[in-house]
């Protein structure tokens, strides 16, 4: 009996093989499908679907893609020919709220922002806050270690997550992790099947540590420097006069000027690049004028806003940049990281490639935290060879910097033909030997992180 | 020629044989020691010393213990007959400091207070702060995942630790993790690494996240309740207002009278137990009334100080714990961690214990964090089965409450025999696959964590 028709007879109608659905499965959003179409898209409903999907998987030896809402940004969930696709996407369930132990217990399928929507009525959130969250799952946050705009004050994902379910690819279910705030009994491997992207397990549960609302104010500073490299030399003082804000957005000119021409802003100064941050908490009005004291002193014209209406319309500026992005052509968004005080040198390089491959690079970085999103600019569906070519320059300018080629978005298969060279040779093999403890088959998305 | 000979041979003086010293390595403050002696100390005083003892235990396939300071409470550290000891005490070195980044780069053997000592002069701090600071190291910090008293706000160490340089079992050096405060590359191994006990490599150095000092006034609350129950209901209490301490540690009416006896200072009313709480940062005095409010609320007699050497003098009653227990006699100290909501259902429970098996169990505990350390006292060296059997009630019972059977002490050898049931059988075979693709030859700790 083909693959098809066991998944059938076993899950009935939540197999789908309609073409729209398939079609859809290929791709995520940093634009790259993968090759022909998959077997079928499983709509797991609960844990028992997902146990009897790999059951069937591990039988016939088809390779599983797991699927949240498809919003991830390096591959890692789209899915081709022979595979079968494994969405969690109704598993949206928040099976228990704590506010006495900040904890909340979820399904992997549940949007960040309905979660936080249902928190937010107990006084509560979950801090992980990639852009996306308006429409990536949790389980996809948990599966890519995802970022966001809040990381340098409230942590990624990784500080977030106490324990989760997950079912291995043979089938069986493990509780990684616990309840409690401490806990070290064995190995950490809640903590390895965080951005471990589809690799390990099937995350079908996990029980979140959640913060308190922040009491107090929220206040917003939006400065523009004569050029990017004042912003980031601007924004790298912050960090190192030891003041912490909530959020700290740089955008380049070329992404300023882009957003509001979408947005039908007035067209900004030429060259000029800018700062957007947030402070917040108790001490939030003081931190602000302190962080203003600063950027003037970088010779930023400096705005402070005591209004979150305001700071609100302030920061959607930075929020549109996807769209802007979107609206000049095809870009491969990169996710470089590096320590805080190399982003003014990181930012020359971004300068010395676009010069040196004649590229267009529209950057937005989380100065706050380093790492740096360039957009690389072509015409067409596939990434050309001078923007690889580009983008190869970017990583390893990234790495001599003591960065990373990732700082949130995954290795998937945009960046795999990279990751060898900043693990080295032998930390490569020795995660691949681990990957195949949880998946001696290597049923569970070939080809992805690791290239097979 | 004998593994000791090419110790000698490749390593000269670092090599030890000192009956002193192998005696000092066969055990660790948990009061348990190894059987018989170990076969030398190597005191490594680089890098490439450590690498050179593990090619060498390799090639003879003989077992390595590694060893900070020895103070660790589970017996991870202890060697015994035929052991390598390979202490890093001596690799003392601060790398780097870097404000700007909020980062160092340090060698593992360096006290915590040391460490804490050299960043308070940038201003900056490393958040791990177990009970055992003045005298371990940071690398036994990292081996054991180590708690402490700020663990809730401030974070536990795999919060702290950005990267690790970590030599395999056949000498390999691998560098782990980043510099970045983000990064995603590959599979998280440095968290993997974070509390493993020497089970899968040597920590060589480290990459720590740090913190800026905190501002501010720094508030203590000294609160008396009737007993243990209404002193956890309090805490309980003040984690769910929202509230954030940075310090809220319980002592029961038997550890408050053992401290009292051993400073000289008048008895403590019978039966009376203790919270002792520290605020801190910009709305430290707020929170301080906040939480007296709702400690009187509870039934407890509650002062409140705005003055930090009165507020050291009140947290150093509980800072003589290990000592008073010390002077009853021998102790096997718990460790087990509850969601905080289960704390006084964890009392009633050790109140049991204390009934059923008609033995004594002082306990305090992280209350912030849900973390107690009940001790069982006895008389003699060896702990008697009925106190064996007495821990494993306990055990049962955190883990039946949402908990785990260790905190932040570490399975070690004393409690491998508990392991397999809290994690299950399936993820403990899975974990000791894991610990085997570091250490395929088995020469890394054997005996300990996962019980041979």
């Amino acid at each position: 009996m083909s693959v098809l028709s066991q998944l059938q007879e076993s899950l009935g109608a939540l197999v789908d093989t309609s073409r729209a659905s398939l079609e859809e499965a290929r791709a995520d959003r940093s634009g790259h499908a993968a090759a022909g179409l998959p077997v079928a898209v499983v709509h797991a409903e609960s844990v028992e679907d997902v146990q009897q999907t790999l059951r069937i998987a591990t039988a016939t030896r088809t390779p599983v893609v797991v699927r949240g809402a498809g919003t991830g940004l390096a591959g890692a969930a789209n899915a081709g020919t022979g595979e079968i696709v494994l969405s969690v996407r109704r598993m949206t369930a928040i099976r228990e709220v704590r506010a006495d132990d900040l904890l909340a217990v979820v399904e992997p399928g549940i949007l960040n922002a309905d979660l936080n929507a249902e928190l937010g009525r107990h006084g509560l959130w979950w801090a992980p806050d990639p852009a996306s969250r308006d429409i990536s799952t949790v389980g996809g946050n948990i599966a890519t270690g995802a970022g966001g705009l809040l990381c340098a004050k409230y942590g990624v994902v990784r500080d977030a997550v106490l324990g989760v379910d997950l079912v291995l690819a043979d089938g069986r279910l493990l509780h990684l992790g616990h309840r409690s705030v401490k806990g070290v009994t064995g190995l950490d491997l809640t903590a390895l099947v965080v951005g471990s992207e589809g690799t390990l397990g099937v995350v079908v549960g996990a029980t979140l540590k959640l913060r308190r609302l922040v009491p107090g104010d929220t206040c917003t500073i939006a400065a523009t420097f004569p050029g990017v490299r004042a912003a980031a030399a601007a924004s790298a003082a912050v960090t190192a006069a030891g003041v912490q804000p909530a959020i700290m957005e740089l955008m380049d000119a070329a992404s300023l000027e882009a957003v509001h021409a979408l947005l039908a802003l007035p067209a900004p100064t030429t060259g000029a690049a800018q700062l957007t941050i947030q402070t917040d908490g108790p001490a939030a009005r003081a931190e602000a004028e302190a962080i203003a004291d600063i950027l003037r002193a970088h010779d930023g014209s400096t705005v402070v806003s005591h209004d979150r209406t305001e700071g609100e319309r302030l920061l959607a500026i930075r929020r549109s940049m996807h769209a802007a992005m979107a609206s000049l052509g095809t870009s491969l968004i990169e996710d470089v990281a590096v320590p805080r005080s190399a982003m003014p040198a990181m930012f020359d390089e971004i300068a010395r490639i676009e010069r040196e491959y004649g590229l267009r690079i529209p950057t937005v970085a989380h100065a706050g935290d380093g790492n740096l999103h360039p957009n690389f600019l072509f015409d067409g569906p596939e990434v050309p060879p001078e923007v690889w070519a580009a983008a190869d320059d970017l990583f390893r300018a990234a790495i001599r910097l003591g960065g990373t080629l990732t700082g949130e978005h995954g290795i998937g298969v945009l960046k795999r033909r990279w990751l060898a060279e900043e693990l080295g040779d032998d930390q490569w093999h020795l995660q691949r030997q681990i990957a195949a403890v949880f998946d001696p088959l290597g049923i569970l998305n070939p080809g992805k992180v690791f290239d097979a």
